[in-house]
Order: structure tokens, then sequence, then C-alpha cells
């Protein structure tokens, strides 16, 4: 990368991968300093959602472009995803915010379709949207429409009851939340369904792709019932929803801070023909496209039969698959391709498609 | 307004006055249904904060512009805005949210700056930014930079005791928390300190006046720490930051929400010279001007004195004043001019300066 990369922010800086990282660990948190607080799942851990006094928090901005596209808008997606922020470190999903900024001259009856999305996705995760904000910047100083939406959550009742199937095992639990910290080698990694759709139908449409595929819709959709379902049975140790970067991403960070390899079978991980198709005309891997309604799972080798079970019994987690497990024979993110060879899956640059969420 | 204004979002929807609680009231609350879980402020007050088992949580976007004026620039605003809202209610600030959206190509050294501003200002105030979200849009797509601030609280601590000085005269409280809902005829009206500051800072620093005024400085700040001062005393009733559309607007929400109207003494209004100045070049009344480091306090008869003298006693409540009081003889916001007559404060249209927070 040129010199400029480094004095200006660039589009890879928001994209989920390596770039975003490095961003973040150089600017955003040398700049936020702590404090004396105690911090449960303090900033620096870059989790989903931080934990401040058993209370679960969380934020997006949501930018995706076109606003409207199959599966879903805008936002559905900017519920969707601030909810499942807070599921997937365990806590319950209470209330979210919804902070408008548009253009001027946005059409009222395309903002009451997305108020009213926004709504049925609350509706759907049994969550309230409490607290909102509205600027309008004029026109042309602003692609249509952002929507930030924020989230609280309070500990899942479950999550107490699940983390001692985890540590049935006797190893030591370095946080009381679904935390990649208490990963150990030998724990499964599950994927809760087809990955890749939501950024595919997102470019299908803004037909960016040159290509006609028909049958693909966003995935976006809340998940905190979802992962009640994985807590109810128990051992689960860490969750993530594969956004920006994809499966991808999330493997390495978890790689990054459990400095524990892992292994994947390539055979296993759900992908659906549609998807397969458009990423192999496009020379994208499907483990870097962003998800908005899938969750990846660790979960102690004991448990993860059930879980899955558990999963498969919810319409959105049918198609759930063991795909893959930590190991301390490798050192990074190891895929074992359908022909049977080995090769390391490294971090996203960025991901491939901008404004994807 | 033309029939556009109806059917488009206008610059005025988000400007804090007449249209904007319009737009809201049209738009917002209908498409945002509440439900079954009990919200003790929920988004139909639209209070600062609202509140949920005994969570405070609020949020807001800053698209101010310029990013840098004198006395702030849009990092130290975003944090001490958030705050406020949160501290109004009565709330203890614990936490807040940054997520970045920024235009690709923004220079690095500026954001540091803008970081290392909210920093200080969460620094300032004692609360922690823990969570966050960084998206970067396409060149020319957006005008340089767009921070939304989320917010937690708990409730403070001195709220209970405060409350029991309210309810000493026998009044029934509709709210454990600071809320409008609570006040009665009678009660005295403080504002904090000079009025206007911010918006005429920010209007200096767009070259928009044609005027040169020197020493005018944004008056952003958080004020968790004042408003524990006022609550220490007790019989603080209700509190509200004067940010778009200013007092003007703050006021004529109360009187909506209470049905009670008010009489302000124009001569109490703390106004600093130059921004009188730049009012009446500009022929705005420094009423509807934006602030972001002051706030109103509706206080029982009974404490205001006290309260006015603890609020003296800190820097950022130094020129505090009395300035009118709730009363059953008018039914709207009614101003007692310097000379002597009576005139009503309308509820603005919108505020007279875009983008102003």
């Amino acid at each position: 990368m040129t010199k400029n990369h480094e004095e200006h922010v660039g589009i890879l800086h928001g994209g989920g991968g390596v770039y975003m990282h490095k961003f973040i660990k150089e600017h955003i948190l040398p700049n936020f300093r702590s404090r004396r607080r105690f911090i449960e799942i303090p900033l620096k851990l870059l989790a989903d959602s931080a934990v401040i006094e058993e209370i679960a928090f969380t934020t997006d901005s949501y930018t995706v472009k076109p606003i409207f596209f199959p599966g879903g808008d805008i936002g559905s997606l900017s519920v969707s995803g601030t909810i499942n922020d807070l599921a997937v470190i365990g806590s319950e999903p209470i209330a979210i915010s919804c902070a408008l900024v548009i253009e001027e001259g946005f059409p009222l009856s395309k903002l009451d379709r997305i108020l009213k999305s926004m709504d049925t996705a609350a509706e759907e995760a049994g969550v309230e949207i409490i607290t909102g904000d509205t600027k309008v910047i004029q026109r042309g100083k602003l692609d249509e429409l952002i929507i930030n939406t924020a989230g609280i959550g309070k500990r899942n009742k479950l999550l107490d009851e699940n983390l001692k199937h985890v540590s049935r095992d006797g190893r030591s639990l370095k946080s009381r939340w679904l935390d990649p910290r208490n990963i150990r080698p030998g724990d499964k990694i599950i994927v809760s369904g087809p990955i890749g759709e939501h950024a595919i139908a997102v470019m299908v449409a803004r037909g960016e792709l040159g290509l006609e595929i028909s049958g693909i819709k966003s995935d976006a959709a809340p998940l905190n019932g979802l992962m009640s379902k994985a807590l109810e049975v128990g051992g689960v140790v860490a969750a993530k929803d594969p956004t920006r970067g994809g499966v991808a991403s999330l493997l390495n960070e978890w790689n990054e801070t459990t400095g524990i390899g892992m292994i994947i079978y390539e055979e296993k991980i759900p992908v659906s023909d549609e998807v397969q198709t458009a990423s192999e005309i496009l020379g994208i891997d499907p483990l870097e496209l962003a998800n908005e309604g899938k969750v990846v799972l660790a979960v102690t080798a004991e448990s993860a039969e059930e879980v899955l079970s558990a999963l498969r019994s919810d319409p959105l987690g049918r198609e759930a698959e063991i795909v893959g497990e930590f190991t301390a024979d490798f050192d990074g993110v190891v895929v074992k391709t359908e022909i049977g060879g080995l090769r390391y899956l490294p971090m996203p640059i960025g991901d491939p498609v901008p404004r994807i969420c």
C-alpha cells in the first residue's frame, strides 16, 4: 500500500480485515485510554459488545448500499446486526436505539418502510426501540441515509449454567461471558448456516456483478432466539457473527486472541449453490463474505453434537454444521480442502465488498 | 410550507423545532410500536434518555459543520452531548460508545485530534468509551465525518433523596426520575449560564456571519458533575439541556408535556455581550440558539435559591440564574420583556443554524 494509506482514512480501514484491525489498534485504542473503573469486557478486546456492571453495550452504524436489497433493507439490518452483537456474548438484548442521519430530500415513504422494517425486526427479537435521534444533512452531502443502532442487554439467564458445562473439563474461565479467551484445543467450531448470502444479495442488488443470479436473499435476522437454544444445551464457549470479513476474519480474530490454531473442513462449510457460483465467477472466497444472520460458535467437544441439534431445531439454524475444531497441531487457521490438501486461511485484507452493512 | 415538505425529508425535520416534533410524531412514533415490557421512560416521552430496567440509555449522531470550532470539536461535542442527555434525567453516566462514519480520504491526523478530544471529555466526565464501530464511505458520499455516541447510565445515588425534597409539598410523583411530568405551578426555572455560545461559535467558525466576533467559544462540556451538585441540594424536579432549538424549544416542550404555562423574565436570562450583539445583527432570538454545556432546571420554589448557589459554586454554573417560574396564570410560555411587556415565546420552526450539533 502507498504512503497515502498511512495518512488518510481509506475504504479498507472500514473493511473488517487486516487494515481495519491495524487502524483500530493504531488510532482508536491508543486514543481511548482505559480508566479506573473495572470493565468486564473492555474496548481493547474488540468484542461484539462491551460489558460494564453486568450491562452489555454495543453500537453499529449502517451504511449499506443500496438501502433496499433482496431479503431486507438498512432498517432490518440495523436492528438484526446490533441484536446479534449483544446475543453472541451471552446477553439477552432488551433495548436498542435508532439514530437517523438523513439526506435532505429523502422520500418519507421510503423512510416509513425502513422504520417499519426496524420495528418488525425488533418485534421478532422481542426488544424495544426506546430512544433515538434525527439529523438531516444538506442534499449532496450524504448518500441517502445512515442508521446507527446501539443496544443494551442483560446477562442471559442461561449463561451461568452454560458455562458450568464449559468448565466441566476443568478449564479455568477467564471471563463470565461467551468469550474466545475461554477457548481450549479440542473445542469444536459450528457455523449456523450457509455463508455469504448477505454479501452476494447486496452485490446483486447493486447490479455490480454483471450477472443475474436469482434466489439469493440476505440472511439478515436477529439471532438472540437461536443463541438461547444453544445456551440451553450448555457448553458454548464463544460466539461471534461473521459480518465484515466473513468467517475468515472471525476465525483469524479468534486465533489471535487465543493463540490456538484450528482446522476447518472445507466440505463441511455450508454454502448455497448460488453463493458458490457467484463466488467462483467473482474469484472471491465465500469464507470472506459478510453474513448478517449467521453465528459461529466454539463449543466443547462433549456438547458439540447436542448444540448442533438444538441449532438445527430452529429455522435460523436448520443448516448448521460442525466445520472444524481448535487444535494445538497448527498455529494458524488451516483449511482442509475438499481434495484433501491443507492451506492457511489468512485474515482478509478487507471486505471485498464496501458498504456491505 | 409547500407540499414538498410533506413528502420528503427537509432540513427542518432535523432542526429541533415545530417541524422536527411533527416529523417524530408522524413518522417515528407510529412506526415504532411499544410492546409488552414495562419501560419507565419510553420513547414516546421524547426525553433526553430512555429508562428501561433502571438503565438510562440515549443516542445522538453528530454532524456539526465545521468539525473544529472555537471551544471544541465534533469529538468533545459528541461525548459532552450524550453525557448531558444521561445526566439531565438523573442518571450517572457510566459508559459511552463511539461509532465513526468517515469519508474516504479524511486525514488521520485530524481523526486522532478528534478521538483525543473525545477521550479528554470522557475523562472530565469520568466515563469510559467502551465500544465502537468504524465505517468508511467513498469520497464525495459523505461530508468528512459523522460520530454517533450512545450512552448508558445508572440511577444517580442522589436522586431518591432529591425527589423526597420535591414531594415535600405533597405532590404525587408521576415518575421516579427527573421528569417534566412532575412539574407543578410555582416551580422555578433555572438556566445554568449564558446561552447561545455554541451556536454563535459554530456560525463564526463557518464564516457565514459576515462579521468578526472574537472571544466566543462553544460551551460544549459534560454536565454530570454540575447536575450532581444540584441533586445534592434536592428539589430538582426536571432538567433538560437546551440544544437544537435552544431554550425556546425546551420550554415549549415542557409546556406541552405539563400543560402548565410559565413566565420568563428576559432581564434574568444570562447572555454574553458577544452573543447578544451577534443575535441582534442576525435577527435571531438568543433563546432559539443551541447550547452544548448548559442545562435548564425546574426546581421547587423552596429549593430554588439553594440549588442556584450550588450551581454557582461550580465553574460550569457560575453564571446561573433563576429566569422564571411555572404559573397557572398563563397557558403558554410568556416572556416579560426588559421594558415590561409580555410576549409569547413560540416553539421555533427549526434551528436557525443547520448542522449545529
